[in-house]
């Protein structure tokens, strides 16, 4: 898509951006800009920036044979006639969604969710889940927190919707629960009330941060004794090593406090756009009737995209058929590829600049195990002046973390993501940010 | 998806209703429900509610076919290889769309509509391009005036956006200009503004409705005085006789008032979700750089949905290549059904009842001469009780009017839908709807 010609033509009406909703105004779009704008510039660039899959394994995807596979489990297991089939496939359908049933089961038998298909709303990617459950659950200045650094998805979302947020800071293994009491204790006081949490507990999109098991079960307890829902984002579990796996929050959760969270993005494809949101909670109106808060999800979906496209979903729902109904076994060729270039992206690291804890001159990194990103600690501000120099003289890229924090920090921080590179490109990306940091190093 | 049990579980966190948004808790809802149920507890009744496509234009969709056909386009036009086609499809893609260039075409060729692919964004369906629009031209309590009856894919959005509504009665041709009038000058006096109309001017759903060309004339004019915009919504102006065409009222626009939104729901098949907003406004922001409408809302799409499926995009891109690029050759078969369908409603009317005009008892129609819907009065409140009667003693169904109506009105009202049934369900469906009447009398 071009842009636009600069020039208003005259006798048309002008909009004012400062009369448009403040969500497009935010100054956070201006870095995703200029980080486009400086990937576009430099396309023969290394790029860390991006957190897109690997697209080797899109050479495998046969749309029209998923197609198929689901349409036969319609048949085969639904009953459904050939008419029916179509229906299924082209028709509106329920804003709920077509392929619940496989997804809960899914979830029980890898992940161990007590997952009903009741329970579950197929939606348009988890960014829809997000804000629908942002929505329901929200109301009348309801706080979110968030994680910091954090998921722009989310903060963009509660941005849309005006709901307020509060930091809490992840210092590298999750949220520091002790500032999650005090902000919320220093909403209370104001009136309010800090309604829900958004954690990614496995190798989150952008810290890379894992929570143990201790820290699972403390925030949960802390979700139970400060009376909030926990928003739990799955999208990296899947590439957790097979002999280190951790429950998800929503597997310890006995008192429905999580509402979880997930895609196929990354065990399946982007270009589905398929996601799902687990919400098992019971709402119970005023009358004394009782229903799953599922429902109020799908009921705010049918005033967003309708339906999760039933095409879509069936592609999905022939890919996890294909693969024994498992998001696992779905997965994890993915995830065996994804570990090791993040091993690979450590190693390099080791090999171009030694081992990060011996380092005196402020350059540091995190190793995580599983995701899609690690940080990297730079000895200057890792600003757009200093990305573009990289990118111009050095011929690599990568995100600037700043703009991850709520409310400041950061600033000397960067994101490398390695999902989408070559294990040639990991290394000679690295060299090249090694010369780069030798250079601000001789700067100095 | 079954109900759950009505049993909260011992020891399990409840949430109250009355705490989640307002929008999950809105009585429109229980009307739809109430809807649904009657139609799952007749499922032999035949039934006029839905506005569902009619699905034997199903048994010709070759996914397959279409998505490779619009991949020999992003070869042969785009110039892609096949990395880059499986890119294009499976990756994620831009948030403004992938087939702006077909749609704006499309749209310029049949429509007279000077769109370019810059101005368009592809959402999904188009109650997304809807929920964009609100978002991004609302702020801080801005007013959404709807046309009365309403579309409840609007009102909905709207709700989910805490955007305050008024109505404007629809007599029959359109939005009551005096009353937009007065409304806009009632809502300033109050200290706010009235944005935005939004109006369906091609047989709307659920009123039947179209505007004739000096309406169309009349409303645009009214915007420039009442400095609104008008989102234009287009779903069933293809459905128009090719001998009877009306420009849209995008097509009238000189100076750029009109919001164009439209949906291949109906022209290509529901199940692939693909909807597009034309929003070619220029937007000036605080340091004088300008940028179009559908920038911003490309920008709010980038929160809500990320972007729309590009599979989805392509089996829709495919069946316009197919048919030559043409929105109006993709729907001139659905079209003439359509018209053929309404056209024996009315003439079952006509046969069973006699000409409306000479009815003294309360009862009367509207005859449309394209869409979906005709509006039907009754001589008594047509409530959910007198729909159950009907259901049970007649075997026939219809929707309320009521839960349409904003503020009130349209309790003797229904509408009657025909895009879904065959010429033999039609009659039998009109015979059975006569002895209701019939029986309504008598009752009296």
């Amino acid at each position: 898509v071009a842009a636009p010609a600069a020039v208003n033509p005259p006798g048309v009406v002008g909009l004012a951006a400062a009369e448009l909703h403040p969500s497009v105004n935010d100054p956070l779009l201006d870095s995703m800009n200029f980080l486009n704008e400086v990937m576009d510039r430099y396309p023969d660039a290394i790029s860390f920036a991006p957190g897109a899959p690997d697209e080797s394994f899109f050479v495998d995807i046969d749309v029209a044979a998923y197609l198929q596979r689901f349409s036969d489990y319609l048949c085969d297991v639904r009953g459904l006639d050939q008419a029916g089939i179509r229906r299924a496939l082209f028709q509106y359908g329920p804003s709920q969604g077509l392929i619940n049933d496989l997804v809960a089961e899914a979830l029980r038998r890898d992940l161990q969710i007590p997952a009903q298909p009741q329970d579950v709303v197929i939606t348009v990617g988890c960014q829809e889940a997000l804000v629908l459950a942002l929505r329901v659950l929200h109301r009348d200045g309801d706080v979110l927190a968030v994680v910091s650094p954090s998921y722009v998805g989310v903060t963009g979302a509660a941005r849309l919707l005006d709901i307020p947020v509060v930091a809490v800071q992840d210092l590298g293994a999750g949220p520091d629960l002790e500032v999650l009491r005090s902000e919320c204790a220093r909403v209370r006081a104001l009136g309010g009330r800090v309604r829900s949490l958004y954690v990614a507990p496995d190798f989150a999109n952008p810290s890379g941060s894992r929570l143990d098991l201790s820290t699972r079960k403390a925030l949960l307890d802390h979700a139970e004794r400060l009376d909030l829902l926990v928003l739990e984002d799955s999208a990296y579990a899947f590439t957790a090593a097979d002999d280190a796996p951790l429950p998800t929050l929503k597997a310890l959760d006995t008192t429905s406090r999580v509402v979880h969270f997930g895609t196929f993005a990354k065990v399946a494809i982007p270009g589905a756009r398929v996601g799902y949101v687990v919400a098992d909670q019971w709402v119970r109106d005023g009358s004394g009737d009782v229903r799953r808060l599922a429902v109020d999800l799908a009921t705010a979906k049918s005033m967003v995209t309708v339906n999760t496209s039933p095409i879509a979903q069936a592609l999905i729902g022939g890919m996890l058929l294909t693969h024994g109904g498992s998001l696992a076994t779905l997965g994890r060729a993915k995830a065996d590829r994804y570990r090791e270039n993040l091993r690979l992206l450590i190693a390099a690291l080791r090999r171009h600049l030694g081992d990060p804890a011996d380092r005196v001159d402020g350059i540091g990194w995190t190793e995580p195990t599983g995701g899609f990103f690690l940080r990297m600690r730079l000895p200057v501000p890792a600003d757009e002046a200093l990305l573009h120099r990289c990118a111009s003289e050095f011929g690599v890229l990568w995100t600037p973390m700043q703009a991850f924090y709520i409310g400041g920090g950061g600033e000397r921080e960067i994101r490398l993501s390695c999902s989408y590179l070559k294990p040639a490109q990991i290394d000679e990306g690295v060299r090249r940010l090694a010369l780069f940091l030798a250079d601000i190093d001789a700067r100095d």
